[in-house]
């Protein structure tokens, strides 16, 4: 049995303090946050349940790069758990007086923050926060660079989960701009973690990984071949600023060569179901026959998002609150044995 | 007795599901807004009361036209009812992406809003996404285009009814560009409905439209003429577009016909009382000696802005439940009746 | 004994209804808010409670000058009393229709705000708004031009007090731009009120104000004579706009002249503490070996700023409801007199 290496993101009782990538978690790490994420969900409605768990916790969303609807989400998530909640805005904010960014934090620190919820366009800004922040903080990647994209990846985990059943047993293939997305490989590590059965990824060879080896995934460049046979579709949103580079034809030769249509989405298996993190380009990566018609779950995939942020958020503020207890009561034994 | 033309603000059981317009609401409909905006007025102290009618709602405020006072007010007309409160920055959000508008909405529709408050430029944006929401989503009209502001005319109904009771037996004269207003054509709507004695218009000739008579309005163009005998005297702002197009001539030539002063206003009846839906133009459409006189109830109507905002949410809401509850008793009798 | 002149900011009762500066209130105003700030921390955690001492109230914060970090520490405050929040943007807001600021003023006030946390670039700015607000209405002075900002000086000597005890023991030097800061202000004044035993100023003579004699300060233009013995050290942010105008060497210079180093710091007193209101410019007005050193006790002025604005708007609140209640009883007991 291999240990794991030391995860900043994990206490120690192995349990999830921050949530910064899925890199380097287990099975029930991430079982756990589904699980609990289900508990929030109100089957009879839909719609999801308001809760005390945060009550009396501030978090804050600090965006260094815009993003209303992931912020939306998050801000929904918070108040359903009753959270108090601040969103910094970054651009007026003290780090233009010329204050580091390390001050920043720990000015924020100073202001009773409970947990950070962070979306930075640097690889590695939450994992830099993680570091410098008090014990007692949180911290959520909310997005990085092209490095991780974790909350993404788990309510993906969530959709194909509620309407699959168990991960290990499905083939899913993930289409689109492989190379430039953090979402991707956030979702790779998560479907490894589950044992998915098979992942494929289908794109140009111009937006692949070289690593794809390493990554165990199977790569296409043809959809035909790629979607033979699947039970869930992922696709990539592709971004306009490759469009302008070299890296790719046209918005139509494109979807021509990679978009979702219905004929491709009958290589499928019957029942797949179509993801995509939204916001959609219709015409471009997805057709909206596809986007709007049976298989699609596109839009369940954000009322999810809520249930997820809330049930991760949740389980770390629970996770401090068992490790302080333990930790009491180990205090509590010393010191009998010690007055014995 | 004429059936109402099939409204699509109204559900199953004649209700209102959404409020976008006064056009085709019984005086039943209005009435209930008013008699709940009341209960919520804490008399002895002129203040409004918190109450918990939306706890573990999520309203979302999409305001596509800025107007930090009708926002204000709603958003306090929300916090009062104890909703969780989400403003969205529309600027930067993803219509700018490529979204579609119904592609936004279909995804705030997803992350669990339950009511949207809309303000757009556009005439009849907040019909267009009334129709497009899931069914359990209530839609307000927070104004759009030309067409309606319904929130605007209610509060000022209910300012009216405060001071002078009953509608129907009063006279009221709204001044000013009367073409352009969306307040106006709402007010003339709701004065209709309750049936005033009298309605009457003032304002230049380039600012009335062409159909008074279908509005079922006294027209006049001389202030002494259209203020004599009234009880309610409704100012209307000008926008400062129009002064620059040929409509209308300077402010101060606006200001000597159809600005109202003391002097005019003795032409009204004594208790006649003042009302204007702000911000005003001091010395253009209004002088400042009756802006700030003893017949001005111009801030009452804000404060009761707020309550009547709350009615209205307060009453979709409970709207909805009721009409959920009466399926479900439909629904068991059937069961009942098919089982026997 | 001196009668104080009448304050605008004391009630009938001579308590605070407004704070909008430290300006003629005596020691027991001063020693109550530090009283109610130390029982809203919680000594065990460290963190502050969440308290319900404004549940149902409005807050509306006014910054016409941009300031995230104290929009912050006051946005949390309130939420930790419960109060409803509302932020402004006073850019977008009336103001620019060509509405007064008395009018904008009049409208929030009618849209039932409880209380207003005002910063503006204009000296005299809150008091303004105190003189024109209705009676039941607090006024909070969040920093005004060059004149007051109190409720950072009272979080500095929560500060001073919570590591020092009683302040009338202590010797405290202020340095840097004295002339130009309203912090400063503030802090001499509270300092004063509270009888320090000895305040001290240090900076170039072109930043320091003509009438020390009046301020009842001592003056040293050198950092070594000025620090010794003190037992409390007060940097100043240095603004980088001083910089550009002919007032001041470079930053380097100024560093080397009046910079606060290990060095100088051996000067105080062994257990005395270094205080900076932040963002610090580290290398400019303070060492990074002092800021994070072991007697900067610089963070922590920050969470207290949390407690201390909680304690002054739960007094505020509670002087009102106690002045109401006093009133009430003399209606009463004149009522009797007259029955009989």
């Amino acid at each position: 049995m291999r240990l794991s290496t030391p995860n900043i993101q994990l206490n120690a009782q192995g349990k999830l303090h921050h949530f910064l990538t899925l890199e380097g978690l287990k099975q029930h790490h991430l079982l756990e946050i589904l699980d609990v994420a289900k508990s929030f969900v109100d089957e009879a409605t839909g719609t999801i349940k308001k809760v005390d768990d945060l009550h009396g916790k501030t978090i804050m969303n600090l965006f260094f790069e815009a993003s209303t609807r992931t912020l939306t989400t998050f801000e929904i998530a918070e108040k359903r758990l009753s959270a108090d909640v601040v969103n910094l805005n970054i651009e007026t904010s003290s780090t233009k007086k010329g204050e580091t960014l390390l001050d920043t934090l720990w000015n924020l620190e100073a202001m009773l923050a409970d947990m950070f919820v962070i979306r930075h366009g640097e690889s590695g800004a939450a994992h830099f926060f993680a570091q410098h922040v008090a014990p007692h903080i949180h911290v959520l990647n909310a997005g990085d660079g092209r490095h991780s994209h974790p909350t993404q990846a788990m309510l993906d985990m969530y959709t194909i989960r509620k309407h699959k059943g168990d991960i290990f047993d499905l083939k899913v293939a993930i289409i689109g701009d492989i190379l430039h997305s953090r979402v991707v490989r956030s979702q790779i590590q998560a479907l490894s973690i589950l044992e998915a059965r098979e992942i494929r990824i289908i794109g140009p060879k111009t937006l692949l990984p070289a690593d794809t080896a390493a990554l165990g995934v199977h790569v296409y460049d043809n959809m035909e071949e790629g979607l033979d046979g699947v039970d869930v579709i992922i696709m990539v949103r592709l971004q306009n600023e490759r469009m302008q580079s070299a890296l790719l034809p046209s918005e139509k030769e494109f979807f021509n060569l990679y978009g979702l249509n219905e004929a491709r989405l009958a290589y499928a298996k019957p029942d797949a179901i179509v993801m995509h993190p939204g916001p959609i380009n219709r015409g471009v990566e997805i057709d909206s026959a596809v986007a709007d018609g049976p298989q699609s779950v596109i839009l369940e995939q954000v009322t999810y998002g809520i249930a997820v942020r809330m049930a991760i958020m949740s389980i770390l503020v629970k996770n401090a609150k068992e490790l302080a207890a333990a930790q009491q009561a180990q205090n509590e034994s010393f010191d009998m044995e010690n007055a014995q």
